[in-house]
């Protein structure tokens, strides 16, 4: 496995991450069904027989690959670090800052472009957007009905990357992103800490 | 061209509707790249010349397709009418509204789709939901940055309709109309009217 071929990269060190790297590209680029491991394997520069080796399928490759270089925990911890702006500001400041790093963008690019048209893709959306970082968001902070809260975030969230990253709304697409931070803080803190919420019981 | 082919529609009234309602399942189904006008004949039952007669282009057909149901002197009028609630109460009464309705729905449904993956339809999706809809009601609310404002009014309802209506986010998948009502409502005004518009002239 650790003989090099032709042109190609060999098994080992940063193969995994060639491959990771490649299949957001292909992900972000295609959608989840009209992305190939074949095609994955040529961009990473190594044999389709490693990504099978590494990933053992496609839907594994997928959710591998929309790992966000973020985690939750870290998230909330700097959420809820001392300091100035409310819950709202800081939620945004954050969300907004992941929708502009290159990499996080091309990741929540990509899984929105196949959760748009693919079923399997939306659940995998369901599954980290809301289960695992909106929720515990919510929850942390503590209002009543955190996943409805987590859910409504989330629209916001899908909403903001559709509007000024795919389908690039002007002047969305170009205002700084100190305003757009003013815009959408207050609507975050409405999410997570209004009194809206119509309880029935 | 009035001479009727086996099992297909003649030419005529109503085949122009057809091939409407063929177009927005096929665009709603598929998204705009992989929808084909052969496609679209076959679900209308015509001859796929009829379709060209009548359309010219894929394009065509696309922009015909989705002009939505409702116009946006209809809307603005309703919006302005005299009763009571706020302006951003109106408008996520009506926003909410036109995404339950399964025709509207369809229609919008089909152009999120095709808009996040195909920069063809994205181009088509500012046109129509901001340009045609949103900017017009931006401006007879009368704040200033009315584009921006309409930009931002945007990413809610093209995330609401994402994470009520494709990616069904729970629970804000099967909450009632009058609970997404109240909790987008402050979002629209907000977006509308507030005072966040960072002008550094």
């Amino acid at each position: 496995m650790t003989k090099p071929r032709r042109g190609r990269r060999p098994a080992g060190s940063g193969t995994r991450e060639a491959i990771i790297n490649a299949a957001r590209q292909q992900f972000g680029e295609f959608g989840y069904r009209r992305t190939t491991l074949r095609g994955v394997a040529r961009i990473a520069g190594v044999d389709p027989r490693l990504v099978l080796h590494y990933f053992g399928s496609k839907k594994q490759l997928f959710l591998e690959s929309v790992e966000l270089p973020i985690d939750s925990d870290t998230l909330l911890a700097h959420l809820f670090e001392p300091g100035p702006g409310s819950i709202g500001e800081r939620a945004a400041e954050m969300l907004v800052g992941i929708l502009e790093d290159p990499t996080t963008q091309r990741v929540i690019v990509g899984l929105i472009r196949a959760a748009a048209s693919e079923p399997e893709a939306a659940q995998l959306v369901r599954e980290i957007l809301t289960e695992r970082i909106l929720t515990p968001l919510a929850e942390s902070v503590g209002g009543d009905h955190p996943e409805l809260r987590a859910s409504l975030m989330a629209t916001q969230v899908v909403g903001l990357a559709m509007g000024r990253h795919i389908v690039k709304l002007d002047p969305l697409a170009t205002a700084s992103r100190d305003q757009v931070v003013r815009a959408v803080a207050p609507v975050f803190e409405h999410y997570l800490t209004g009194s809206w919420v119509d309880d029935p019981s």
